[in-house]
């Protein structure tokens, strides 16, 4: 049974993972940490981390940028493998983390979900086969009506990691509209849909001569975050020192 | 058997409704005009129509806005029913076609497609329906690499009938990158997606709590405005004078 | 407010609407009936309805059939509206919703979700349009692979209203796999695709000659179905009796 | 300058073949092989394979079982490499292929779209990664109403290539009408649409916890088989005898 600290366990993701964990028979949170400490979660919660003595094996993380430096010096502190999901780092704290990486096995991605990272891999792939073949790639993502970045993370992690294949030469084209030419072989086109609740949808198009390859995600809800995350943690429990990513839990 | 003439025989689309009509058991092309007699099309051409003196049922046209003016001229002296295609009339144009709809039939429509002006019905119908209850909606097309305008004449054909039914209070959205704001309720995305070979592709989102309906439609070829313009022409026929669209051809 | 009995309170549906009623300014759940009172719903649950004795203005039902004749006598008795939304009824059940319809305001509909609901209109609208133009029609149904029934009764549901469109002369299609014949034009494909946890996707196809039209609707939740409930039960408090469905409640 | 002699001239593929290496600058066909001599392709057309005395590079060939054989032997007797696109061959058939290419280049594909072949290869990768992860697999294809083999030959290429880095332990199941059991994991859902005149649609998808991959392969025309020879055939020029296939070309 792999015993888990969880921070940011009041957050929205840290309830969600509360809820999943309590159906794993490999996993249970056995500690929270939180600022504030007004949920039932049936584990004991910390609001000061360096208040947290219960003894673990791997910690999760989804909270804010700024709570990310406490947490680094805890998990060196207490040899803890450190699964690090919160976003908006600044260099200076990736710079600690790829410190802590030579100390502690340390997971760091900007989207836990398995099946995300697996067509990032496949869309890698693609790129390769296809690109000199003269398609066209087009990125579309689909997201709920509340949502404030565009496009989303993981539409740029996708374009960012096919255009890593075309050595970086490619452009993002991010409106069309009264451009009047004709497309232009090396860009990307990003579009962003907006609307309802959609969860997530990801469609990455390779369009040639007389056919289209569509390689496309969709996302139901925020567990497949949850449960990439549960499944990190569990893969660096088995883990010594080093940085990972999901693409080691994928593959390794 | 309806005798047709073919304004613009030896243009793309005039090309195709040839190949088409051959098939055709109910109509035949007695002559064609074009400012090219370069093509030996089975029919008399006339490169200058008023030298046309053959005998016709109804006229189809796929030429230029330039030689539109003489084409009506030559409709309303012989009393011929015209379906008139060619797009970017002028304003004094447009106002030339309804007076001569007041002694001639003339069908006028910006996209022939049966399945296009179906689906502009089926949209109209569906924003009555599901607007008031919140959704968003957001319109997607897709075309090959060669199309300049942007967004397609279709698509703000489509936005417009949609617009009309929310009476007119809906904005465009063409770009909604780095714009860091929740999406407004009031406005209709419009995406353009640009690749390949794609010979036409619509499709409209409604985006609503939990839901998602999407209407689409995707063209293989230019031959469904080829069989639309024919459907007109036998249609208009039967017609007296007066301003027809694709809607009568659909439903009369 | 609208005060509501909810039956089935403790089932899967019924703690969804009580839920998202909790989150409603114009309604609140004032009693439940369930056979098991396991849960704090924060309203009294009754196990045999002939005891609730609280006053309200609406009863929403998503039990099992053998609880729904007990629950007719009740709405009868206390001369309340009720939105029935119970699927597999016996003919005899059928029969006594009709005759109860003639007392009290009573709404039945096999799928509660207003999206379904409003497209279901909308394939109707296009099966005119589109059938006599010889346009071959497929419906196309995806749900999670713990779903026994095949094809899903909303597709079934679509199927009927579309082939009531075509004086039901078309014949159902589930399998061509080894039949070696070309597609004869009266039948409807009907496709039962299963997999992970997908909520619920249906599309209906229109392949014509050079273009297709899809009708798509894509569930996320189960919140679709209770949303549309809550919908129906503050709508029929404005009713008199009669037999009503969820088209009343969309045109209304 | 690439000389191709073309097999199976006169039929649908060779004239498209025809049609696209005249706007070829790298290659000309310098003679046809037909049973009919009855379309003026501007290069000489020999009815009996024997007669044919003209020099060229590559030969490629979109006939009929029954010619293979003699076509075979012309190939070797002239050493000229083969690309061979007929389906439908004997065991025999596949045998002499085989022993055929001891001597001389063969490439032998039972479709010849880069970008159906780029897919199966995605495909593979993609059930590598997600099967183990418990990601439930369905193949969905769409094609016109006149296709009389179902599934098409394409679908099931895919299956075969997924069922191969599944060790061939899924089942393929066709029609869920009626089975009323929960979805079995160790098969592959396979659905035929049929409709209009749509020219061939391939979606494979992956559907798993809260998410769902799909990948899908658009033809818009039969140039595509065209092309994939077109580029097959240069690419045989350069290689020595063996037996070849499409991702031979797409990697080598």
């Amino acid at each position: 049974m792999i015993k888990i600290i969880m921070h940011g366990c009041n957050g929205k993701m840290g309830q969600v993972i509360s809820d999943l964990v309590k159906a794993d028979k490999e996993a249970e949170i056995v500690a929270g940490i939180d600022s504030k400490d007004s949920i039932d979660n049936g584990y004991p919660v910390f609001t000061d981390i360096t208040k947290c003595d219960v003894k673990a094996d791997v910690i999760i993380d989804f909270s804010i940028a700024k709570a990310v430096d406490a947490l680094i010096d805890f998990a060196i502190e207490k040899s803890m493998p450190l699964v690090l999901c919160t976003t908006g780092l600044s260099e200076a704290q990736i710079k600690k983390v790829e410190d802590a990486s030579g100390i502690i096995p340390v997971l760091r991605s900007s989207n836990m979900s398995l099946g995300v990272n697996a067509l990032v891999s496949i869309a890698k792939a693609a790129t390769e086969i296809l690109a000199k073949s003269n398609y066209d790639i087009e990125i579309i993502e689909k997201h709920h009506n509340q949502k404030v970045d565009a496009p989303s993370g993981t539409a740029i992690m996708f374009a960012e990691a096919i255009n890593e294949v075309l050595n970086n030469t490619y452009s993002y084209n991010y409106d069309r509209h009264e451009s009047n030419d004709p497309r232009p072989k090396e860009e990307i086109g990003m579009h962003t849909i907006r609307g309802g609740t959609i969860v997530g949808e990801h469609s990455i198009l390779f369009a040639g001569q007389d056919e289209v390859i569509e390689l496309k995600h969709t996302a139901q809800s925020k567990a497949i975050f949850a449960n990439g995350s549960i499944k990190a943690a569990k893969y660096l429990t088995k883990k010594s020192s080093g940085l990972y990513d999901m693409n080691n839990v994928i593959f390794g």
